[in-house]
């Protein structure tokens, strides 16, 4: 397939890139959805508000790429000069639009509800040269040229206006005018279990693939995902062979595997909990909160989470959670004796099956000697027993709190499977 | 200074980036270090796994920049072709670096504490052609070389590994070997006001500037910071002149602005908490503890935030915030009787001065036609009165979170900032 590959490149533009006042996120969506219908990103590239630089990434882009997304540079402040290029490079007048004009009038009456100012109006112009992508979720309006058998689309950088675009207009429309291959995805995620020891696990399985079927480990703090990426012309037959080999893959990885989907560790802990019709809450002291955030970031969570006691101040571990005075003046907030009657606690105030608690130190004061930052005690409720465990992080205080939820969450899981079990 | 500015170009490898399995939070990290110490990022590139590519990029970003940053591309894995590829570049052969193979075997034995794999140690092997820079938190070191005048620097792409060796190293190492100008930034942040009407109230302002200071906007939902940058070589002249456009700048924008200084919102409300010797809880229903995160990423909340309750149940509305069954009944969840219920509640149970309370419908399920996904009702209780507001968002469930969060931060300090007024 390598010769037939459909490339594509992403310019995204904009000072705020480069500063690094802004993360580019909107890339990595775009790479991911170009790549489920068989569309390879082969660069990536951001350059500044500069008209010669976007004017070369144009021509450099267009080289390597039969598809180039542009994202970005067309905001309604003074900085942005990518509408009057994109129009010079095709060789286009600018002209109102008037679905798009209409389009900025509706959203400042329905939901800015101000006065619309001239630089409002002026997103409604657009290339004569190009077809309007409309954009229901902001007032820019997208832009589709076509140039020696190579498209360039050019969108705004809001992510969610961008996103919706991509998904209403874009990737239906790149099908009709290039021949993609059928690409299968099969992924799997494991816990506990560090990169290079999956590698060294199922190096001869990596080694024995066929050419049109990829592996690819992306690993994340403690959690490692496995992805098999098959590409050829016949979808049956690569989906076929993408099974069977997906299948031996969960054998070699059978002890450590978190679930056979590509899903996260949250939603594999949201579908136990449902299969089993149990429920859930925390009680977080270091963590601030991140806990229930992850598990409420999943839809549909309210069917097993009742909800969470962040317990920052020990005042709060005491009066709400029931810790004893003298467990804390005794062990420490941080302590197993503390986070086992936290999670004991929370448990029976909130009246679920299941508590996860956690109290640590996440930096970058408040360390001893003795318990220094990125001591940290979890403990998990369950309906049969209480288990404590401390780890040891030791990055920065963000990492530390997401380190240690991915821990206390897999905890969890590993709790929740083993009374199902002991059901069976 | 355009002449003489000193440009560096970011290389990103890995196919990972490309499929957009990872989010590049890297590049916009050493943006904003270089741009500090004076260097200005011109480009950036991301490239797969192919060492033609990443040849061509090297050879590209060479013809654009003094300065090639390279991450990513040194992890253990099978895939990994940067660095030798690197040393035939450079025209080296890989040896040893016994430092780097200590400190494998170092992290293997304090950290992993399982045996080493051959591929672990592989990692310590460096072109003899680089100056290693040790890596303190992984197993990989980085690498700076020198050619014609062009420095070349390939650091691991996990982002701990790579900010620890540009804090350590290569930021201190850079000015030594080039003549970087001074540059001084003026940050403030603003909140509830839209970038074009700020744009618009700040026009002649911006139009007046020298060129050698630079205004951007900076927008993120509801909050827009605005910077002023100068670029000169008498560091004296160019900060006492941003200073004075900098005093212009906040008498334009006094009454939207949350703070003078390159701070968060929930900086700047713990600034004010700390100065008034008051403190703090949340009570979340949709936001599932996320105020809360927000709130405790800052280091030393701990002073003036006691903890939250998430009561994602209507069980623990009632039971634990003591919402009264009529309420959630007659006016159900998302209410301003309910909020208002649980702010009181929370601010009772915590004993804290200031209460935030949110429930809304973040979606994508759960809206209906009276109160659609996206409908939010936040209460601020203080020490005179609670107060309630009603908000309605309009993106996907992640972003809703995050737009409700910022509204009911700026609702919060507004409150702290108007108790504060009355008691002068």
């Amino acid at each position: 397939m390598t010769t037939d590959r459909v490339n594509a490149s992403i310019i995204t533009i904009g000072d705020e890139l480069l500063i690094g006042q802004t993360i580019d996120t909107n890339s990595a969506w775009i790479g991911q959805e170009l790549n489920k219908i068989g569309v390879w990103v082969k660069r990536r590239v951001a350059v500044g508000d500069v008209a010669s630089e976007i004017w070369n990434a144009l021509d450099e882009e267009s080289r390597e790429s039969q598809i180039i997304l542009i994202t970005g540079g067309l905001g309604p402040t003074a900085d942005d000069i990518t509408k009057p290029l994109l129009c010079k490079y095709f060789g286009g007048t600018l002209v109102v639009n008037e679905e798009a004009l209409q389009n900025v009038k509706t959203i400042f009456e329905k939901f800015i509800k101000r006065p619309m100012l001239e630089s409002n109006l002026r997103q409604a112009e657009v290339p004569d040269v190009c077809t309007v992508i409309q954009n229901k979720r902001g007032t820019a309006p997208g832009m589709w040229f076509e140039k020696d058998g190579k498209v360039f689309i050019s969108m705004p950088g809001v992510p969610n206006e961008m996103k919706g675009m991509m998904s209403d207009f874009v990737l239906s429309k790149l099908p009709e005018m290039f021949e993609l291959p059928a690409v299968v995805h099969r992924t799997l995620l494991t816990a506990g279990i560090g990169e290079s020891y999956l590698a060294d696990r199922i190096k001869d399985f990596e080694a024995a693939l066929p050419s049109y079927i990829k592996l690819a480990y992306l690993p994340n703090f403690g959690l490692v995902r496995l992805r098999l990426t098959a590409t050829g012309k016949d979808v049956t037959a690569i989906t076929n062979e993408v099974d069977q080999l997906f299948l031996q893959l969960q054998q070699f990885v059978s002890d450590v595997m978190v679930i056979n989907e590509d899903k996260s560790l949250e939603d594999a802990i949201g579908l136990l909990l449902v299969k089993s019709g149990k429920t859930m809450t925390t009680a977080e002291s270091c963590t601030g909160g991140y806990i229930a955030h992850v598990i409420t970031s999943v839809p549909g969570s309210s069917a097993y989470f009742y909800g969470s006691i962040v317990s920052y101040d020990n005042s709060i571990k005491q009066n709400v959670l029931g810790v004893k005075a003298e467990t804390l003046q005794t062990f420490g907030a941080v302590s197993e004796e503390t986070v086992i009657q936290m999670a004991n606690g929370a448990k029976a105030l909130m009246r679920t099956n299941y508590a996860i608690a956690v109290s640590g130190i996440m930096g970058p004061g408040g360390g001893t000697a003795d318990k220094p930052v990125g001591t940290v005690w979890v403990a998990v409720a369950g309906e049969k027993q209480t288990i404590a465990q401390k780890f040891q992080t030791r990055y920065d205080r963000r990492r530390n709190i997401e380190v240690t939820t991915i821990q206390a969450l897999n905890m969890l899981r590993l709790a929740i499977l083993s009374d199902l079990d002991q059901e069976k």
